[in-house]
């Protein structure tokens, strides 16, 4: 690659890499319509253990929704971990961790170990996810699938 | 902005996020003056649930104290996410989450998951903490407005 | 620096923060070979508790040992934070911290937090790891020191 295409690739991988860490606190913040735009208009939330979201007003409905909004009223940190990134020209995918904490007590409990498929788009807003797949690890093979098979880092 | 910008701009951003990545190893460390040495010298720590804490020598101060003292002698870790960063010429704000495990028994507790608001300088010495606002995430709204209200990805 | 030595820099960081991302849901997954390959060779893996593991065979016979399958068949989340990473021509240095999560009964217990330190090279295959030293965050000074003595940072 040229200069251009190494410096575009880098900002490529640094927008990616801010659009996945919004995530949490937007979510944490309760500013549900918020964290939703960083999806495409369509696109698609896959959450382990409640179901598909699709389109950003479903992911805002979502967050919006009891359970969401009783967790950050108590006190919730959505730690979302760095991700493995790979550039295919206008999509990519990343791979990561997202660890929700909850307050129990005097402590916080880790309330959810997820991983996580990233599919991500280039659109005039910048990127954005077009779906994203979350699975607890919780011992089913699902998760295991989600980030061992065609690894983006292979 | 041309290639000369926008590679200082990656390099910004580099620079800010090897900063915040400092503060935890240094601070299980023990390395008190060091970690204080990531602040300007009269820049500011407000940490949940203790205070506010302005410049280095009170920031070195503060690490030294019983209560830090104790907590990594016992076995801990001051983990920060990855956070997000907006530029703004020689300032720079960024927002992530602290979560400090610490050794309880055969395990680890998290004993303390925060919200943290950055405020970054460019100085003589390189990217430096004007003020770290810390503070826990235990369902006071103060915590969310920090990380929702006027948020840097918006 | 040049600006070709700049990009250069910002790459080498960027394919390291890769490099280190790709552990934990290779690890997670299972994908015992693919996990060792991100090591030289003639790598060394010193995990805490464990021991110490020299090569490729070696660290691949460790993830495919009873405790590390045991591990990840019950549900778990090998997290790695954000790394700081010095950099020196074709090798490099890295800290962070790995935090292990494992699934118990409704919710997931951090059962390993520890510091690490990267000893990195670049290889024909690209960034590899040459020695990761794994220290559990016990209170034993050995980790403290880990993290602390030469700081990569300072």
């Amino acid at each position: 690659m040229d200069g251009a295409s190494r410096l575009a690739a880098l900002e490529d991988r640094e927008a990616i890499r801010e659009l996945i860490a919004r995530y949490g606190p937007l979510a944490d913040a309760g500013d549900c319509a918020g964290a939703a735009a960083l999806w495409t208009q369509d696109g698609v939330y896959e959450v382990g253990g409640f179901g598909e979201y699709r389109g950003r007003d479903a992911i805002q409905a979502l967050l919006e929704g009891e359970s969401h909004q009783a967790l950050i009223a108590a006190g919730a940190a959505h730690v979302l971990s760095p991700p493995t990134i790979v550039l295919n020209g206008a999509t990519a995918q990343a791979r990561n961790y997202s660890v929700v904490f909850r307050r129990t007590g005097e402590a916080w409990e880790a309330h959810r170990a997820s991983a996580n498929e990233w599919h991500l788009q280039r659109t005039a807003e910048g990127w954005r996810i077009a779906r994203r797949i979350n699975r607890l690890l919780d011992g089913a093979p699902e998760a295991r699938t989600l980030i061992g098979g065609g690894s983006p880092g292979s």
